[in-house]
């Protein structure tokens, strides 16, 4: 793990408190954190260096002061994902940067998780949340409406809810994807494999079967698949079930998904890997049947990484705005806190389309 | 993200029971949940499907009729960092296994950071809580004191801090870097480079001062540093401070460091990277250098990613168990909270060196 403090914009720190009150870091947490014993001539000095420097009172000594809790809850569906450990550090920094602690709480896509980790919000009064649910239609949102009704302020994260009229902060998946389908056309790519689509136990016959799918699925997952179906229109591209994956989403099944499209007469020339363990998972398919990329394979992923970009040659992601998409809910959702109306608004930011050197034209072209 | 929902072992969920009971998720939620209006007729059938297939009745229902909450607080340095987004997710999948709600807080290496969230825990009632500390001397732990004071067990976890007489949980870092720096020297290199090496402004001119600045840094970092040093002990390599970077902990800070170790007269033949950013700041060094590894230079990573798998050639990595580490120190607390007596123990985890193909001898040797 890292020992570099991420140093959030202009925040004093205590070290620098204790510096300027040429103090030990350990008394001047101890006067700043209103604990243990300080004598009253460095206490003094502390406090003077700290009114200096505009250092920030803790969040919790305010609000004994004035008995609003100060605490934010985030539920996310999964902790240990990138996508949402860094969705939930922009949380945690736009809400800091307001004198608002937060809390996170993981569900594991489970839709009675979420219900709990609901309650235990409420429970430990918390001033609003922000929730990026598992819920996948209208009728799985009683215990938001619950929320809401006991006064606790909601905004829905990286996935919308059409059926609850809530504010929401999202990514333009659908045009996302589209762009970077656009940009294999644009190459000259006409057998596109798309990895990974929705959870399904058998491929699809049609695209109507497939959207009726993806509508049981996730959000963010369906806008996905969408934006890939709009740039095949556009392009008048015939839609092929037999080049989306379908079945569980883990690296293995991506791996032996790929390799079928590999195989086929009429094989893929490009893939579009809409998830980190989507694009590994298809690596080790072309590795397999010795098949580099660009030059057999383009290659176009989701979610840019230290990695993606040292591999050789580097990969063409799309960037997520990820830490802006939690500080952006972080920020609706404070302001409803603190007394702005709800906006009951889509609130959609923009990813970028990292252009590195997996796209190429199709072999033989 | 992710689609898939990672399954806790034999955990029921709400979808299973909808099934069992033969009636929709919302009405399942809604009964087990505790909200909304459902037909007795239905209540009773998911009840009776609940109880059929040990369906876990959640948390917070069972903390109204004990009076505990249940509830136990998580406070790691970055939780935008992979490594303490896995730890987090080890910490919920143990502690709800045994019935309890995790409340994750971030606190960005900052020590009065750190004091306030153990501030918020308190506030929140919490029944204990597990600490991967900023704290790097025994004069700064007065938060942990407090919590304990009133009666709120902690566990350490990543961190040791050998001033507190407290259960830890922690991984062999310096075994685990010895390890590594070892199958180096077995391969035939004398000349390894360090990355990263402790934050300091100037290069150490001796092993003392090294070390001394190691002591101020995190007590990881110093353990792989100790571990480096102990392998290069062990074959009587001389130590060479030019061989470790210091600085900052950045990508881009490990590229220069590289690169510099790469011009020098008698250049380094082989590296090891504590982190994956002083790894992908390595491999561009590498590359703006026009080597290639193992070829010319041999390396070894710290954290294994599915990316490191799929690099080509593949790399050689530690895999640390971070996902355990989390659930051990759950359980360690758990079981204290549930009456047991604290150890006073620090509990060491074993890695793993994964072997891939990064390894080769010297350069004309």
């Amino acid at each position: 793990m890292p020992a570099e403090p991420s140093q959030a914009a202009g925040r004093v720190t205590i070290s620098e408190v204790a510096a300027e009150a040429g103090v030990g870091r350990a008394t001047a947490a101890r006067t700043l954190g209103g604990y243990g014993h300080v004598s009253p001539e460095l206490r003094q000095r502390v406090l003077a260096a700290a009114e200096k420097l505009g250092y920030r009172a803790n969040a919790l000594a305010r609000s004994m002061s004035t008995g609003v809790s100060h605490t934010i809850g985030v539920i996310v569906a999964d902790i240990g994902n990138p996508f949402f450990a860094g969705l939930v550090g922009g949380v945690c920094d736009a809400s800091r940067a307001r004198g608002f602690d937060t809390i996170v709480l993981s569900t594991y896509e489970d839709l009675d998780e979420e219900v709990a980790a609901t309650n235990v919000l409420i429970d430990k009064r918390v001033d609003g949340m922000i929730i990026a649910s598992a819920a996948v239609s209208g009728r799985e949102v009683g215990h938001v409406k619950e929320a809401l009704k006991r006064g606790v302020p909601v905004v829905l994260v990286d996935r919308a809810i059409p059926a609850l009229d809530l504010d929401a902060v999202v990514i333009d998946n659908r045009d996302a994807a589209r762009e970077a389908v656009e940009r294999l056309i644009a190459a000259g790519h006409r057998r596109i494999g798309f990895v990974w689509g929705p959870s399904m136990t058998q491929p699809p016959a049609t695209r109507r079967e497939l959207l009726a799918a993806a509508a049981r699925n996730l959000w963010t997952d369906g806008e996905r698949l969408r934006g890939y179906l709009d740039a095949l229109d556009d392009a008048r591209i015939p839609f092929d079930p037999e080049l989306v994956m379908v079945g569980r989403k883990v690296e293995e099944r991506a791996t032996e998904e790929v390799a079928r499209m590999l195989a086929l007469p009429n094989r893929i020339t490009a893939l579009f890997c809409t998830e980190t363990e989507a694009m590994t998972g298809a690596l080790r398919a072309l590795r397999a049947a010795r098949l580099s990329y660009p030059r057999d394979v383009s290659l176009i992923g989701f979610d840019d990484s230290a990695w993606a970009a040292v591999m050789d040659p580097p990969l063409t992601m799309i960037e997520q705005p990820v830490h802006g998409l939690g500080a952006k809910a972080a920020e609706v959702l404070l302001d409803i806190v603190q007394g702005a109306e709800a906006g009951r608004e889509t609130h959609t930011l923009r990813s970028r389309l990292i252009v590195r050197s997996s796209v190429g034209p199709p072999p033989g072209a």
